[in-house]
């Protein structure tokens, strides 16, 4: 079996907050297992990111049991956001879209929140 | 062609009927094909699932098109529900996002009404 | 690396809003590479594919970059609308849930925005 995934979020606050418990609940359902999960941010979602934000944390945590996060430059550019505003555990993509398909096109499966 | 799906509905009822439309819809326009379809419900969705429920009679109905119906046992546990609770139908699964992912990694197509 | 996509509204306004910058921004991001992309309307969303509406100019726009527009006649018909009524770039598929699956089953990534 492979449990490559991505997960992505693009709305708000309510679907971030969603996607953290499916995560949590990914990395606890299967511990004997070597997969990557990544969670691909764009879109409006992009402004739930910040270092500061209340999301920091748990965006902290959900990287310490080893989820990569990323986020789209497009929506960064789009909302006036600079980089060095980010979780420090966001890795920037150019475009959101395209991480989305290049990483279904290796297999991974995907979940949308 | 390959025609198994999983449908997964997390959120409220707007969407359970928008993927319960989607199923019937489903199953009307391929009635000489072979395959499995599954609705997964996980997060606040499942309070949706109770044997006593406006959406029961219609999940039954589905069932017998043929549908596959798989709630996640932690949403049951986050949201105080006991399995008894549950439509006659609903088969529980240890954790809605390893079904998803699991399914996608067997062929199956992943909708999200 | 494939590219090839389908992207799935079947809410209001503010996703198809969502699905349309995402098609600019992958057609922007790929200028190089050959794929398909497709956006697959169904449900209620298929109120704003009509040739007057508010989306037209932004569908229109869409096509010429390349992307293939699909609206399941399902839905046409759950809502009254006749084909003449739709956008010219609209092709009209029998059941959008099945587009949805034939296109991830021939390999396409799906993004639901």
């Amino acid at each position: 079996m492979r449990y490559d995934v991505v997960f992505h979020v693009d709305e708000d606050a309510a679907h971030l907050d969603a996607a953290l418990t499916n995560i949590r609940n990914y990395y606890a359902a299967l511990p004997q297992e070597r997969f990557t999960a990544v969670l691909l941010v764009n879109g409006p979602a992009i402004k739930l990111m910040g270092a500061d934000g209340a999301h920091a944390q748990a965006l902290a945590e959900a990287a310490g049991l080893g989820l990569t996060v990323r986020v789209c430059r497009n929506a960064l550019r789009h909302f006036g956001l600079a980089p060095e505003w980010l979780c420090p555990v966001c890795e920037i993509v150019p475009a959101g879209v395209v991480e989305l398909v290049a990483r279904q096109a290796e297999g991974y499966a995907y979940i949308k929140p």
